[in-house]
């Protein structure tokens, strides 16, 4: 039995999209981070950064694992099914690459930028400019790869994709009044936009979780 | 065979550590960030986000792999002998929660505040708050955990140790202008400290690479 405990928001739609691509059965509950509900301490028992998105397995014995951080998650049901992530060689790690820098540059850079250049009622032109410019760099980066490859990791659909997509999207969306033109240069990233958005499961996962 | 690009940054010092860890033979090659040296094509063909660290093995019949993002090169060394990484269970997910904790927070928000509080010549205090705020949190996360587990990811020592630490250290050193007084009051992330800073190996890794 999976339960995942996630958001409206990029890092928190990865783990709808990966499920649906696996069409493994769970439930889905919503953790209102607009109201807080990431600090009461049946979620931060689970999630000790407060941080969705957050999953819950309970195996047939009644043992339960609970995982927090995406990038985990991800890494788990790709390694309890078998699937989007190569079980060793190169290609696993050419994964395993793309997925950090999405956890460790893509996620936290635009994460900064919607808040300096959007959230944040005091406006700070030096910190604006320099996530502007790193987001401008992080694209640029993508573009490039994607430019020699189908995928964001060579040549398959991976956990990589499902990790980067929804901060792509986020560019193209929600973050559009800070990125400005500067998604519509990248040729070879709009491709993959495209072509990620045009599967089922991917556009199943990100109307997800459902909110009123 | 090797070979280890790198530098004398926290990320930089995450790979020598556990090389000496795992007692494997290896060349150290320093790539000069402030020289801009992340910048040459033969260092972007291994590391296109143009960041150290960067990881070259060849095996023995002459295939080349490399790597980038530190995250993925721990988990490639972890994997390839089987050390300070479980194969499998739940401490194997432990210790990844633990490893995308460090690469999607500690480091870039600790490498942010290093820039708004130290190395930026304008100062945001907006930025310079919003960060020594963030990097406070942070150390209480780590600090909670040690509080009730020997190791970052529970009982046992892992690369999430060892990519967590040059960051604290760097809380405790080079950042101390920015953060201040604020790790003294986290007496379980200074008793980690002190326990994994008495290690051989990750007192000969954080004095490499060697620079003149
Ligand atoms: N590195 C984490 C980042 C998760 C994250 O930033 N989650 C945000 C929403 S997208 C959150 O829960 N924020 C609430 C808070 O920080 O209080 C991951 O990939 O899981
Ligand atoms: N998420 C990356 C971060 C690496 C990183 O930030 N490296 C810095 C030095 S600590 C760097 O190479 N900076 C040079 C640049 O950005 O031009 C990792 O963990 O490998």
């Amino acid at each position: 039995m999976l339960t995942l405990h996630t958001w409206t928001t990029p890092n928190g739609r990865k783990i709808p999209i990966m499920l649906e691509e696996l069409g493994l059965e769970y439930d889905i509950l919503a953790v209102d981070i607009g109201k807080g509900e990431q600090f009461t301490p049946e979620f931060l028992a689970m999630s000790p950064n407060n941080k969705i998105p957050a999953l819950e397995h309970v195996d047939a014995d009644g043992n339960k694992l609970t995982i927090f951080e995406s990038g985990a998650i991800l890494q788990y049901l790709a390694e309890k099914t078998g699937q989007l992530l190569p079980a060793a060689g190169p290609a696993r790690y050419q994964v395993l690459e793309w997925l950090h820098w999405q956890i460790g540059g893509l996620g936290p850079m635009f994460g900064q930028l919607g808040f300096f250049a959007l959230r944040s009622e005091e406006k700070s032109p030096l910190a604006i400019d320099r996530f502007v410019e790193e987001a401008d760099r992080l694209m640029g980066v993508m573009d490039k790869q994607l430019s020699k490859h189908p995928y964001i990791a060579g040549a398959q659909y991976s956990i990589a994709d499902i990790a980067c997509y929804p901060w792509a999207v986020a560019a193209r969306d929600k973050l559009k009044p800070a990125v400005g033109d500067k998604l519509a240069d990248k040729p070879h990233l709009n491709r993959w936009l495209d072509m990620i958005g045009a599967r089922p499961a991917v556009q199943r996962g990100m109307a997800l979780p459902k909110v009123d």
